[in-house]
């Protein structure tokens, strides 16, 4: 666990043992439990989030109280309200923890710093940040392009361990159909 | 013209004379006609272009030949097909013009380049992704929760220009609606 946000960066660029440590003093562990919340809609987003283990969903409540998921989150992977963490405005949305959860929080300025002060962490931000983008350009194309089985048979083979831990209803909101359409799109 | 992707950058980070006649080597000066394309589908993807005038459509073409479009890019917009650009594979968009349209180009060689040497670049293009990464994020909510009829309003509100300069076909194809749903829409 101590090593595992270093193996993560060191998929894009090396670290030194010094270096690793530098990196890691900008960070804070925290553990939350199920349903616990790290991230409350219209409340500051202090933080942006890289994931030890466990599984999270960011949510959007629409006008009329409708739950959406923008999207899971879960080992490796870095989640926030980026919207709100990066202008500073309130949240838009809520992070909640599907399962017991782990994480590597990092200030928006400890962020800053990082980048500031050492370029290989600028760098593996900007990659983190393009490879980002392109994963929600896909998504974009998948609305325009697919239909709801083809965007259910693209998750199941992109994530299929999705399928084991998320519950069948948040994948429908995950997918925007209904929960009866995703059974019959299951079977 | 000369001045205008200085302006654009300074948005961000301070620069000397010195400092953007460095930055503006990296790029290069292109001329395009209306509907030529400056990316086609499944040939290799060397630039990112900065637009200084002009109006580009990225399309992606289904499996039945429906063409769909991702984004619009005008005056002081970066495009490419980014997944294409930055993992060097194959375009699965084109990139064509609706006005004819100046930009800077620049490859990815020389993007590497000046983030490696030049800090105050390689902090303008986390600035410039992480902005991308956010309005596609807001993008896929809209998609999620809005109605086409809300969607439509979203993209007057935020971009009028582009119901001046964009036939209604386009808009519907970047709406996801038919034609004839938007002009319902649009009355």
């Amino acid at each position: 666990m101590g090593n595992q946000l270093r193996k993560h960066i060191e998929e894009v660029v090396a670290l030194s043992d010094d270096e690793y440590t530098f990196v890691l003093s900008h960070f804070s562990k925290e553990a939350f439990g199920k349903n616990d919340f790290l991230i409350q809609k219209r409340e500051s987003v202090n933080h942006c989030y890289y994931v030890i283990s466990g599984l999270l969903k960011l949510v959007y409540d629409d006008a009329d109280g409708k739950k959406h998921i923008t999207s899971f989150a879960m080992e490796n992977w870095w989640e926030s309200d980026f919207a709100a963490f990066f202008t500073q405005t309130e949240a838009q949305m809520s992070l909640q923890c599907i399962e017991e959860t782990h994480v590597l929080s990092i200030s928006l300025n400890n962020y800053n710093k990082l980048a500031a002060n050492f370029p290989k962490m600028e760098y593996f931000f900007l990659k983190k940040s393009n490879a980002g983008h392109i994963a929600s350009q896909r998504r974009i194309l998948s609305f325009l392009t697919s239909s709801a089985k083809e965007r259910y048979e693209q998750l199941l083979e992109q994530y299929p361990v999705l399928f084991q831990r998320v519950p069948k209803m948040l994948l429908a909101s995950y997918l925007g159909v209904s929960r009866e359409t995703l059974s019959r799109l299951s079977h």
